[in-house]
């Protein structure tokens, strides 16, 4: 086929911004190319996203795929209305051949070309955000802001973070070496040799509901810029924004001269447990998931071929155990026990909070004040319902509303849920958190309180002291895992217990986060999302440990 | 503890070596601060290794280590005399936690202390080449010169080459970083942050029979020098090796101020099975493993909370299609049978011949002719028994004769091995290689022939064409794994078959080797050993990927 661009133009357009991304995620500083603000999209974007969005409902999503056997599909808005948009359904046995055949070209291409296809792509799909927004709202439930920054400008600063890793560590060994062994009087022994990445395989990511983009770009990222073809297999409620994705890049790879079905789209039928069939799939060599610790598990132990990437449940938690800045903890705690309902697998779940008090720069506090305070500052944050609805989004599915509903069976409640009305999308549930109080040292709440409780429910823990919040924190991160820590505290000597206990677990920890950055949100490029050594997550978003095992360095070597 | 050697001085000591590792395993040219040459060690340098070994034997091993329940130990030399050492088995319930205990020192040592204690431990080790040549020729067989290069600085690089990469991997991310991301018209939002790598907990090394130490040093350092506790259990047949690299390394540890069982060592009881309790212990996050097939694939699927790098079986492939220079062709391949009896990972067992024959500048030389001529070219080098013994050492086990023996039954003998009486150990068995024809065509020479036959046991596997031969290579490494691939041709098009079918099924490949350099020898610093991506070994010595999943990166981050 005729390239439209060249690779030489692409790198020529994209290794700027591939330099930048180079050098942050070494500085850790703060930089993103992708704009939060909506507005910076242009004028029309959001009408015309809106737009674009709404014709591709109730219709079939062409892809031009080979081994289409049939049509699948029905997602259902958590707003409220159907898509009614249909994708191909692949025929395996057709599929995975055609993708595994369009390796070598991609191989041969080289880290520099592909990841210069990859920026593109991540440019392609950063000038729909718009659309991508629509689409990530109306599959997750997101509010539309959030939907917008998380399933856009952040989910693709994710992308482009996995592209820089992947380029890094291809580059780390040099294509060509020459080498001379010195012999004492005799000649040297001389050998060239050259040094070749090569992919492992077809790479498979497995979407999620809540953050199909945020949470599949850096695997399907870190695989294709690693030269792996990517299959998508998006979860059955959240198609549309990674089969839109597919679609960009199947795009742009074909414009560059590369075979489309380097990226395909698998959507399974219902019940089809589609994902479980291609995991296990010899062509299959890298799984990338986010998910239920449940099928998490099934990957690791039964997808033996591959390399397998997982985020699974966690229980989060925060210690509170004094504080010089109590408003501004509590509103800080508010944000992110109410942001997108808790449905953000960063959500803190449990507050531990000595039984006996904190002390504060108001003054102490007792464990009831603390958490009728914190309650208060939910109430407030939320008793507007715009505001309320801008921030809490829509309940991705029925069993989290459930969760909600046992919640108050679970202990005493400090804050009940309430419901509140969508004004334009009247179908939507959505619901303010609840909050129980809990004795840390009662058995059966020990049950409750250290299972993952997915959705806006927070325990309020009693504990005995700082001590014991400690080493249930170590517990907890231990058995269950753990994405986030957070601790309040004005103590060194309890800083340091937390910070070591955070080490010894492997967590990573916010301390006094009392203003605009919250502990549920990781910003690319210098924060590492999960740690990849708790139960919680296998891998961490990103680092050279998330890209080194996806490519192999094939080594040639000849004499001189 | 009171340090004898601040690691201040360790590191200002050791940073240029370092540095000049870290130089190298980019650049990738030849390099090694570890003199290959015995007499570079001092005059009186082999007897007092000679006598240093000789004062090991009939002994306890002692080690001071904490859980010691009993005392083990077998060891016969494959040259005839029992070791009579008898070492500490431990209570695994009193050593593994207080290996754990004495992990956080070493945590917060920090990557450049780590490495330059590493470095000291090689130091110390290098000082003592004479006594861990002996020791390594007495538990594996090897000939002297062999154990003393392989076994002593050969070693010593790959130790060197893991303390390089897992220093360089630690501190790409910085150890603390500011961050600010601007608000408009509002104040930025600040935070500090800090990243610690953070050892995944204690690691395990399973140490082989044949190369003790240069299979078992990578796992070891790349594990100790990113944090890791190393409990080392070797082969209960090669135990003195890695039992002196305990003691060195617990020395260096107690003088510099850590605690000496950062290294442990753990050797068992006949028939225990020691690895297979250790491996799924909950302490034990790492493990490195060289050895069959059947223990590695064990490892891989039960040892779950465990990284997992192993080495295992494969078949390793030579291409015959064509040279110009016949002569170095069959002296350098007839060398690579012979080293070390044919008992490395890397020894080619399969030789590909088209049946129609080869061009060489010599002529056209039909398949029997080559085979004959190679036959002539081993019997040539071997003719001299000094010369045999010197190249061939001993058989390391009783099921290596058994399979020389068995080998006349599998095809036509081509070359028959004989029997090399050792003028200076008359127990030891020393065989020279056996060459079988094989055809390539039929099923039950093909299940021959597609099995690992470790030893000095050659086919010559007569194929139908170039073609047929790359067909071959490509389903042998795909199905049975391969840790080296040689070819010879002088058609660009076969080697372009021969290069692409190495890159797919990913395979080390060295083309045409006619002089000093050898298919199953890989230089530190240089050579990858194993690609990781086919069935002989899931990792490559030495790599990022080798290093990067040993240590998780942990962040705290503050308000600023």
């Amino acid at each position: 086929m005729a390239a439209e661009v060249t690779t030489a133009q692409l790198i020529e357009k994209h290794r700027p911004t591939l330099d930048q991304a180079l050098e942050t995620i070494r500085s850790r500083a703060y930089w993103s190319p992708h704009p939060e603000h909506p507005k910076a999209y242009g004028e029309n974007a959001a009408a015309d996203g809106l737009a674009a969005f709404e014709a591709l409902r109730g219709k079939r999503f062409e892809l031009d795929q080979p081994g289409t056997d049939d049509w699948a599909g029905e997602e259902v808005s958590p707003y409220g209305p159907e898509l009614g948009i249909s994708y191909p359904h692949p025929d395996v046995a057709v599929l995975l051949p055609a993708m595994r055949a369009a390796l070598p070209v991609w191989r041969d291409a080289g880290p520099e070309a592909r990841a210069a296809v990859c920026l593109e792509i991540l440019a392609r799909i950063s000038a729909r955000t718009h659309e991508f927004a629509q689409a990530v709202m109306h599959t997750s439930g997101q509010a539309f802001m959030m939907a917008f920054q998380a399933g856009g400008p952040h989910a693709q600063d994710r992308g482009l973070e996995a592209v820089a890793y992947a380029y890094a560590e291809q580059v780390r060994t040099p294509e060509r070496a020459p080498w001379s062994k010195p012999q004492g009087k005799r000649d040297p022994l001389e050998l060239t040799k050259t040094f070749t990445p090569v992919p492992r395989g077809v790479a498979l990511l497995i979407g999620c509901n809540t953050f199909p983009t945020w949470n599949g770009y850096p695997g399907l990222f870190a695989s294709l810029a690693t030269g792996n073809p990517v299959l998508v297999k998006p979860h059955p409620r959240a198609v549309l924004p990674l089969a839109l994705t597919v679609k960009v890049a199947r795009e742009v790879l074909e414009e560059a001269g590369f075979p489309a079905d380097l990226v395909c789209l698998a959507v399974d039928k219902p019940g089809e447990g589609l994902a479980k069939t291609l995991a296990v799939r010899p062509e299959v060599r890298v799984i990338d998931y986010t998910g239920s610790t449940a099928f998490g598990d099934w990957l690791e132990t039964h997808a033996r071929q591959a390399q397998v990437f997982t985020e699974k449940a966690g229980v989060n938690t925060v210690v509170i155990e004094s504080t010089d800045n109590y408003k501004g903890m509590l509103s800080n705690l508010a944000f992110s026990l109410s942001l997108y309902s808790g449905q953000m697998c960063t959500t803190p779940q449990n507050l531990l909070i000595p039984r006996d008090g904190i002390a504060t720069d108001a003054g102490p506090k007792a464990y009831d004040e603390v958490v009728s305070d914190l309650a208060d500052a939910v109430s407030g944050l939320l008793g507007d319902d715009a505001r309320a609805n801008a921030l809490l989004g829509a309940l991705v599915n029925p069993q989290v509303k459930e969760r909600i509903e046992a919640a108050p069976g679970l202990g005493e409640v400090a804050l009940a849920s309430r419901e509140v009305v969508h004004p334009e999308f009247p179908g939507a549930t959505v619901r303010t958190p609840v909050i129980v109080k809990m004795d840390g040292g009662k058995p059966d709440a020990e049950a409750a309180y250290l299972s993952e409780c997915f959705g806006p429910v927070s325990f309020a823990v009693a504990v005995d002291s700082a001590a014991d919040a400690v080493d249930l924190l170590r517990r907890t991160v231990r058995e269950k895992g753990a994405m986030t820590v957070g601790a309040y505290t004005t103590s060194a000597e309890v800083e340091q217990l937390i910070e070591e206990a955070c080490l010894e677990e492997c967590a990573q920890l916010s301390l006094n986060l009392t203003g605009g950055v919250y502990v549920n949100q990781t910003a690319a490029f210098s924060d590492f999302h999960g740690s990849g050594g708790n139960p919680a997550a296998n891998a961490a978003l990103c680092d050279d440990a998330f890209v080194a095992n996806r490519f192999r360095t094939v080594e040639v070597r000849r004499e001189a």
